[in-house]
């Protein structure tokens, strides 16, 4: 039986970190005899150019159809100042994740032994650094009803946006990250702003309730300002985080930074049936798009999470990731993670080097 | 002409670390004639206790009758199960900065050269660092109504809160900002989430509008998530920052923890006048209360910027902080600071050392 990918390569770097990753699938494809069927569509700032729209109807409902995603980066300054607030790349991705309900964002932060010295931080502070961050991806300010810029009286404007969750959506993610945690070393600290925020009282409430569920889990909470500060003072002190849309796009980002190689990263969406859309932690990158400097291993390491966890072949995931591991080992290394007595190489030769390697 | 100053212990560590300053700020009233008058009244926890509410009436009153406003810190588990969100120590801090409008609150993050081995990071990435965060402080989504938990249909509960700012609050606070960016290195970094939320697309424009008026700096924008990237990958980058409430108290807390050492960290929180309230950047930190453990020399430093700021009395701001310096060259270090070949002091030693130096 066939299974559907979509390929969606976005804008910036995204095209050329995709058509690595392409490859690779291809050739574990064939190697593996998994069936995949890969079709592109567009997405984003790419969309918008061509269509006049950052999610075409096309793209929407191919996504639908099929079993899993991979994306990989949209957005620019091109279409930054767009005045129509709805016509921007970023709302492409907000409206896929959304409408295909991918709540469940897993975004790692991992050290990968061969690049513990692209850190910033001190070697004793990150060597060994192993965190999952579980992010609420479809709620939260982010999609909170109302919003805009409106005139209030003297003719003065005012912009707003609401913070809101529900109890269940609460739940849903909770549960996520008590699973996560239970198939890993078992702490979840919870990330909020209870003291001062009401829809963060009622996070921090549902998660203790799901604790009861979840005996072998030490749950603990965090504030997000606190956890801010832990991530730079002493990060292996977490293993899972899980936390909402707005506070997670920021801890994962600086989390992922934590390692010095954002570049290596791959994240997972995913819906309560466990489809998902993969994508590189990093973004779009447009300042060297086109220039051949883009690290597409965290889009290939995407594509690995993508084979695990939406279309059952964990051993081929397993093939890629040594492939990854076997082309660090050999001292190659893309711009972002080049150092001293390394070879640096292209998005291509990179790509070729991971196809050489399976 | 007696200046009146209202000294707010706090809770946990708060009563310990303000006993030094206060200590240090007799001193110098002494001996450059300052004509302080120093008095005392409760918020947070311990006016809970004291009087059942977080804010008594006769603190708001003395605070508004007060040149300037030394506090320690608030907050502490004691308080955190209060069911009556409303009864809480941040409560109390919370409306003591909107009550006096104080907007304008200055986080500086310096690394102290004798300190430079405190920080997670390597040297080269942060020696010499030295960021001024201007975080708005008395609007945003700490301040947005509606807010609270409500119930939907069917009984589920939701909890929201608002992210609200008008242009006149957006102007005010980055007017601060620009003249903070004129005093030092002319370059100010906006950060925002202009990608998603519309309130800060608002922040956004009023910033390029009031850019205008400051033709010499250079103004940038950053997105809250690259934001929180890029003080891990290359802070140095950053003179001034400027953003909402909410982004303020994760960005400020993040960017003081690069130097290691946030006890040695002021701030200072502004009204339209210049009037202000100050205190160090870190937390009441209850599980140290009482030892002797805590560092006094924030909030000394915060006493310092007091006396620069709000009562006119720069000499004598030059000549604390330069007490401050000298204790660090002989070597002292609270327990927070410590390192190998140093000589531990408690709370009060470290007190007794600027006071000497005095
Ligand atoms: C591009 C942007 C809308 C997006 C987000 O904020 O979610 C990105 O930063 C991310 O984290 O995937
Ligand atoms: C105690 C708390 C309400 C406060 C805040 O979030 O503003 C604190 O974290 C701060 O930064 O001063």
């Amino acid at each position: 039986m066939s299974k559907n990918v979509l390929i969606l390569p976005g804008d910036g770097i995204g095209p050329e970190i995709v058509t690595e990753a392409r490859r690779v699938l291809e050739l574990v494809n064939e190697q593996d005899n998994l069936g995949l069927e890969l079709t592109e569509a567009l997405l984003g700032g790419a969309a918008i150019d061509a269509e006049g729209v950052p999610l075409p109807d096309a793209t929407l409902e191919a996504a639908k159809a099929s079993d899993a995603i991979l994306l990989g980066a949209v957005g620019g300054p091109k279409w930054d100042t767009n005045p129509d607030f709805q016509i921007r790349p970023e709302k492409g991705l907000l409206g896929i994740r959304s409408q295909l309900e991918l709540f469940g964002n897993l975004r790692p932060a991992i050290l990968y032994p061969q690049l513990a010295h692209a850190s910033t931080l001190k070697p004793e502070v990150v060597s060994g650094l192993d965190i999952l961050i579980v992010r609420e991806l479809t709620g939260g300010i982010y999609f909170g009803q109302p919003r805009g810029v409106r005139e209030k009286e003297g003719g003065i404007r005012e912009g707003y946006n609401t913070y809101v969750y529900d109890e269940n959506e609460i739940r849903r993610i909770g549960r996520v990250a008590f699973e996560a945690a239970m198939a890993r070393d078992k702490r979840l600290c919870s990330v909020d702003k209870a003291n001062v925020l009401e829809v963060t009282v009622l996070w921090r409430e549902i998660m203790e309730d799901l604790a009861k569920e979840y005996p072998e889990v030490e749950l603990s909470h965090m504030y997000v300002d606190n956890a801010a500060m832990q991530l730079v003072r002493a990060p292996k002190q977490f293993d899972v985080m899980v936390t909402g849309n707005m506070f997670g796009d920021i801890l994962s980002d600086a989390a992922a930074m934590l390692t010095g190689s954002i570049g290596m990263l791959p994240s997972a969406s995913l819906d309560e049936s466990g489809k998902g859309m993969y994508e590189p932690c990093h973004g779009s990158a447009p300042d060297i798009a086109g220039q051949g400097l883009a690290n597409p291993l965290a889009t290939i390491l995407s594509a690995a999470m993508m084979l695990r966890y939406s279309l059952g072949a964990g051993e081929t995931a397993d093939r890629i990731e040594a492939a990854v591991s076997k082309v660090l080992d050999q001292n190659l290394r893309t711009a972002d993670i080049m150092s001293e007595g390394m070879q640096q190489v292209s998005t291509s030769e990179m790509g070729d080097a991971v196809v050489a390697a399976l």
